[in-house]
């Protein structure tokens, strides 16, 4: 028992989850494997479906994906692909049919691979955020409920879709709501608590996240009422996903006296930030068009953002997150690094993959980072 | 001297082009640098104005990349970033204006980065072949050409558009009666030479390129009419560029007993198949949008055209090449390695870099493949 009882009931309803979805299944739910947090989960949640999140977190997998794949390739990637391979992965065997996108290279063409082993559906996620560009997207949306009714035999009506946009914004109020605690000194909860939440959240059911979370946020305010919590460097992390199974460097961090307070990634802010600002499909396109990952040539509202974060979450010290290869995020760390550090923001950027050979060196690179900010 | 004739012009003309830009720049011509075989030059021409093609082959320029970029993207990238960085490259600093493209995730985000030393424009490339992308790419090919005229304030008439199509055109059949002479047996023409052509027609004015492709032509009929040209191990090459400075692997392909015989790639085929068919800027743009580029999820178009190669030009195996941490060529040589093996024809796949390191290897690799097939 930790000493957050919200956090408890977070791991037993992980627990219990896989039984749970597959009596879903055998209930005639259909259920739709993502990979990233572009997929609007309303219209899947719109058509009394189930939407897990599929991206591969753990080393063991990654030797069966390299028979197939480059080694140099980003880890997720390897991972994910060799929990399909080798049926590792029940949330993966779950799926009824995969959802992937265009986000980067080596997922895109991942995805022809994956076909050989699952039914998929690819989105195409444009790189630049003009008008056109949206209007590529949106007719994606649209494909992507049409393909959602076709394939669970439910019309998504506007009733429907109206209940699941305001329950997800429901769930992205709440997180919202955790930040602004997570913003006090002492940090009400540890960053590898925080990281479970947004892990886990791409598993559960909505309703159980939502359910959790409001038992989170009455008890993060009695915490911080009283004055409980964890004090240290306060960093930010932002770049990557950690996808459950990684939470190395959150780990590494803390073990080295800092405390992480926000999560600038799509295990973070990207995964909760912006509400849907209306009930139309095209409202919805429009909140996922914003999200601000960096497969965007010229996102600037990225670098704008976590400026932002670190004022709001009064953030001592910024760790960038790359995996390793992930080209986007890596080449992208340039330009964060030097508005940073322009505006005197202590940043380290620290690319690594989800082997343990590195823990030494960047215990070490982190440790050296704590201490000097 | 070689032995040929229109060989040596190559050379002589490709030793006076830098001077001879230098002069059309005076004379108040536009130089317009690309990265890209996507990038429509017959804007560029209508508009009396200059293409050269910027993509850095030298290792010699990689460190200074390096102090910026990260170390594990594509030798390409970082060489073509170095060569601005450094000021080394006489065509990168005559060009008035840098045209880039959303081809892979690592030169997308290096443009970002260029910017900082001279003027870009980048072009959005869709990653999927259906219509609603041909519309994005049609725009973006509309706003290409608006960047054209209003940056050299010469008006792109209809008159003007249909010269310089039907002058690309006319280089490309050239190219194409190349490759028809190149299906015999003995070739006339070395590997090694046929890349020269393709590396300077980035580089020359498109007139001279012509001139010198029809004598080629001629000659090379000559050779093929007296027997004369290279026997050995029919090899066509696949996948990345190989760009001006790097003819590391054909090098070594005919040091080990092979002629390569036709190369599937922006220095080969991409750079001059399917033509032109109309005069409008919609012909054009679907053209350009039909190239077999990696970077297209599901691209079968490519693996067709590669067991076409195969036939047409007698290839007896098939040198699969991808630059070191260029995801999208190396992710799809897993494909195109189970489709060409599914029909029997052999295939090896490399990646490799700019450096000499990995030379003795590679050749004993290759000998071993051209020695076994």
């Amino acid at each position: 028992m930790g000493d957050i009882k919200a956090m408890d009931k977070l791991m037993d309803k992980f627990r219990s989850r896989k039984d749970e979805l597959y009596k879903q299944k055998e209930e005639g739910k259909k259920v739709f494997g993502l990979f990233c947090s572009f997929v609007p989960i309303e219209l899947v949640l719109a058509a009394d479906s189930i939407p897990v999140g599929l991206c591969g977190g753990k080393d063991s997998t990654i030797p069966a994906a390299e028979e197939d794949l480059p080694r140099n390739i980003c880890p997720l990637i390897k991972s994910s692909y060799g929990f399909k391979k080798t049926k590792a992965c029940p949330y993966f065997e779950a799926a009824d049919i995969v959802v992937g996108e265009t986000t980067c290279d080596a997922k895109k063409k991942m995805f022809e691979l994956l076909e050989k082993f699952v039914p998929m559906h690819v989105m195409q996620i444009p790189h630049f955020k003009d008008e056109k560009s949206f209007k590529l997207w949106l007719s994606e949306v649209e494909e992507f409920k049409e393909l959602v009714e076709k394939s669970t035999g439910n019309k998504i009506t506007d009733d429907k879709l109206k209940e699941s946009i305001d329950k997800v914004n429901k769930m992205r109020k709440l997180f919202y709501k955790i930040y602004e605690l997570r913003a006090k000194d002492p940090s009400p909860i540890k960053g590898a608590d925080a990281l479970k939440l947004f892990q886990f959240a791409y598993l559960l059911d909505v309703n159980d996240t939502i359910a959790i979370l409001e038992e989170l946020v009455e008890e993060l305010k009695e915490r911080v009422a009283n004055n409980k919590g964890h004090k240290g460097k306060r960093i930010l992390i932002s770049g990557c996903p950690m996808v459950a199974g990684n939470s190395k460097v959150v780990d590494l961090i803390e073990e080295c006296g800092g405390i992480v307070v926000g999560e600038e990634s799509c295990t973070g802010t990207r995964q909760f930030e912006n509400l849907v600002e209306g009930y139309t499909v095209e409202d919805l396109a429009r909140r996922y068009f914003n999200i601000t990952c960096a497969l965007a040539f010229k996102n600037d509202n990225r670098i704008k953002r976590i400026k932002e974060l670190v004022k709001e979450l009064n953030v001592e010290g910024v760790v960038y997150y790359s995996l390793q290869y992930c080209h986007t995020f890596n080449v992208e760390g340039v330009r964060v690094e030097e508005e940073l550090k322009k505006e005197g923001i202590p940043i380290i950027r620290i690319e690594t993959d989800y082997s343990e050979s590195d823990k030494e060196q960047l215990k070490t690179r982190l440790e050296a980072f704590i201490e000097m900010i």
